[in-house]
């Protein structure tokens, strides 16, 4: 795609997330996209590893919850610089972490393909936008899940 | 402890889980325990490696959610057990896969120090057992988790 991902715009002190950081060499560098910015909804591609396992052939529910909290965190910043109508990555932040995140296993997720996630904005307010996600293996929904990201506070302690 | 991991009685060929299958070298090997069969209260310890980063500083919290679901589907096993009064690992096996996960993000989990799972058994029927997680870090709450688990089907297709 011609577009950067999400991930990739955040501040350089902000990117060392395992789930989608650019500056975590060991993590999963997960990367968010608009599928359709006038609507709200993104797009992520992720290939589990063969190590990824719950049970031989399936991937790993834990792996699932990292894929969609970080897809949904990514998508909240993405259409909080919408809301403001500005360039995401401009100055002043809006970076954005997790307060709730709800993952309901519909079907067991099969290792060994390229699983999709598709975002979709469904709340949006200065400190908090909800995100829906769905989860597709061969174009079967396996799991639904939502994000609530709270806006970063300047400090975390 | 003198107690066997419940995970370590779990059958050879469903040990291959990434958050606690004993056959998985590059897995996480989350342990679990309990803490008062009696009441239903388990216990699991984690420490988070440095790469496990959400921002500097602090737990992502999609490992926080894989502790939580992989506390939760063996705290079900071994609740399993006990209502049968059956010896966990006994054949045949009781194993529950995770059909709902639920994670509030209540404090950032600070990195660096060994984390805490409380597990409750909270409701107990012969498919599904639910399980109410706390996560502590230095002795404060930081995540609370509840894990609906089923019982695994005899084939996963």
């Amino acid at each position: 795609m011609s577009q950067q991902a999400f991930q990739d715009c955040y501040p350089e002190e902000l990117s060392h997330c395992y789930g989608c950081g650019v500056n975590n060499a060991k993590g999963h560098q997960l990367k968010s996209y608009w599928l359709d910015e006038e609507s709200g909804e993104t797009i992520a591609h992720f290939t589990p590893k063969a190590c990824h396992t719950a049970v031989p052939g399936f991937v790993y529910g834990g792996l699932i919850a990292s894929l969609i909290d970080c897809h949904g965190t990514g998508s909240a910043s993405a259409a909080a610089y919408r809301a403001e109508g500005r360039v995401i990555g401009s100055d002043p932040a809006l970076r954005f972490v997790t307060g709730a995140l709800n993952v309901s296993f519909l079907a067991p997720t099969p290792l060994g393909v390229e699983l999709t996630l598709h975002g979709r904005i469904t709340e949006i307010k200065e400190r908090k936008v909800i995100v829906e996600i769905t989860l597709l293996a061969n174009d079967i929904t396996c799991v639904k899940g939502s994000v609530v990201a709270v806006k970063m506070p300047a400090t975390m302690g």
